[in-house]
């Protein structure tokens, strides 16, 4: 089965916006064997929209459109479609009264345009949008697949995982579906962990070995079709126990968490608290296991000590180790030292986690930017400190020291 | 002039990296005035990349290929344009020397493939790349320019930015370039927007208005074509000024930069300090503060008391405010209240903000998902509480209580 992408917004021609929406998409179709051939990105035109669905229709058996299902007048994806396959636009009841709830919840008029979330064509199946209002749409017409997506990732993503995908695998018919297993790592880097696997991935056949690298976090994804899953399992357990063996320590997961929903679940098996000191990372520690739903029971809080008159009146750190010729400084050993064992005493938690460093874009105390300490105290151990060197932008260096520190906790909590 | 961007190659239809490069060129080429009407994504396949060439033959008069240029047996672009334009390929001498000297450099002995890097076409100009080996062409054939660009983002702009763009520009001859304002809005959402400036969007003619929308924060951009940036000031200057009579109290920047920077700039202005209390946005406001560089002068720190526990510890908050039936609670006016004053007193800023809620994905003290505090608190002024109702799922909802805190402190401070 052939797919091709249609991705619809001005936004991506003026290049405001880079289009990720097709990464996702590719990504997604791979795994229930669709190969993606074409990509296109063509503007809130609705003459244009309608020549890219005609060339597609020639070269692809599913179509897959995101964008141009909101409220505006720039928005036509549907309204070209229902042309191109010469189907009314008929409104979708459910949808239309999740639309109205919302404005009366909010005690605000609803504006007449909104309404247009709500359509879906005459023949297609109406594709839920549980973190939206536009309806989504699936349709066969003349063999053709069509799928009608929104554009903001946050409602394109589950929209696509929940009900598309399962759709366009249902069109497939008797292909055997794919199984697949997600290793997840940290504390490694995406070559490193390639290079120590190199022989088991230039040797793989039908059971594919693919790594994937995001910031702070690697991933490999193991996969294989199988009539069942338990056919699945015994085609991938060897692979998964050869990594295992070799790289095995790496591993937080056996599935797509992330680390910081890790370290919260083990805090929570084992009834612990976490609270944190925030330097460079200023709150990126904190707001990624507070994006954890059910964080509360394990995170306490924090506090993030931007300034040394913080470090100092909030968690105690003497200022002659903080400023003056000869001290140690904010970024150092010493302080993070200090963060963790404070922000552990002042908040009463099992553990306290501290990050001090240097985010850039310019050096501070004289030290270089992506220098970074990352300080683990707990009620019944001793404090350790983690000396890193990150590299990248500002926002890479918080993110990839918010990991680390993730990752140093999860290390003391399994040793 | 109409342009359309291909990108070649498969490890982007898998979805293995993402398209940046079409945003890096849709952005330059707007400079110059010449705009994308399509981007497309094909796979390292000769018919396809020819079929993808003809398509675009009929509905662009620029043609810029990325990827496809490298010494692998994969890296067909050139011999599929050569192909279509009727021309031989022939080597570029200065490259060839570049790549043999580089060989001998590195002291390993050449492998035959690296030549085609070489490679132009007969009667086209070379691109020269600055930070790779690979040449760039560029070429008119029936009318129609053409340009092919490496792939690899390090070695695509320079070779854009440097020799294609002006080579572009002086294909171009005497087409006006474009200018544009970008207004930015908090407090409003995109909907309500376009609802207010519908008639000017409706009638907009050679000076387009384009309206985008990220979480929490809506754009609108002006542009038009002018001989000079006085003569373009001259024509949106009107418009701009029709919108603020209607909605500037919303607009927080007349350029594109997020709303923390522009509270951040109004800070340092002033000479005055922030600092956060966070409890259902665990964070996020404070990392989105600590995104911008230079934030340390204004942003001194916060806390985030996500639990009751922490509220009343660090913060003060009594208990019986907090719990017990018939107390107001952690998600209420008084706590808000409460909060960002002592956030202030704590801390010694001159502005306290704190924002307490249910981020969901449950209710909380029979509180609804999205119910929001936020308070602001300053040295000199009463403390205001504004109660907010947001939707979308936990992420959501964080990040656009963290922006309502923000507009609501811009409020204050331009109040």
């Amino acid at each position: 089965m052939r797919a091709e992408i249609i991705a619809v917004g001005t936004e991506l021609l003026m290049g405001q916006i880079v289009n990720t929406n097709a990464q996702y998409l590719s990504r997604g179709l791979a795994d229930i064997g669709v190969g993606v051939y074409f990509q296109t990105v063509v503007g809130d035109n609705a003459q244009r929209i309608k020549e890219s669905l005609r060339i597609a229709k020639d070269r692809a058996d599913v179509i897959i459109c995101t964008g141009g299902l909101g409220p505006t007048q720039d928005d036509l994806t549907k309204d070209v479609l229902a042309e191109t396959v010469c189907q009314r636009l008929v409104m979708h009841g459910p949808s239309m009264d999740k639309i109205e709830h919302m404005f009366q919840k909010r005690g605000v008029p609803m504006v007449e345009s909104n309404a247009r979330q709500a359509l879906m064509l005459e023949h297609s199946e109406p594709l839920a949008n549980d973190t939206g209002l536009a309806v989504g749409v699936a349709l066969t017409h003349e063999g053709t697949h069509y799928i009608l997506l929104p554009g903001p990732p946050k409602e394109m993503k589950p929209m696509f995982d929940r009900y598309a995908k399962p759709w366009i695998a249902a069109q497939m018919g008797s292909v055997q579906p794919l199984y697949s297993v997600m290793l997840k790592f940290a504390g490694i880097g995406e070559s490193q962990l390639e290079h120590e696997l190199i022989d088991l991935i230039e040797a793989q056949s039908d059971t594919t070995i693919a790594p994937y690298a995001k910031e702070g976090e690697v991933a490999i994804r193991l996969t294989t079709r199988a009539a069942s899953m338990l056919e699945a399992q015994a085609k991938l357990k060897p692979l998964e126990e050869e990594i295992r063996s070799r790289v095995g320590q790496y591993i937080y997961a056996a599935e797509d968490i992330a680390l910081e929903e890790a370290v919260l679940r083990l805090l929570t098996e084992q009834g612990r608290t976490l609270a944190v000191a925030e330097s460079c990372t200023g709150g990126l520690l904190s707001d990624l296991l507070t994006n954890v739903p059910g964080s509360s029971a394990a995170f306490a809080g924090g506090i993030i000590c931007y300034t040394n008159r913080l470090k100092h009146e909030l968690l105690n750190v003497p200022m002659e180790q903080l400023e003056g010729s000869g001290a140690p400084g904010a970024v150092s050993e010493e302080t993070a030292k200090r963060l963790a064992e404070q922000i552990l005493s002042v908040t009463g938690s099992d553990y306290g986690v501290s990050v001090t460093g240097v985010a850039g874009p310019g050096e501070s105390e004289g030290k270089p930017v992506g220098l970074v300490y990352v300080g683990v105290a707990s009620r019944d151990g001793e404090t350790t400190v983690k000396q890193l060197q990150q590299f990248g932008n500002r926002e890479t260096i918080k993110l990839r020291s918010a990991k680390s520190a993730l990752y140093q906790l999860w290390k003391r909590m399994n040793s």
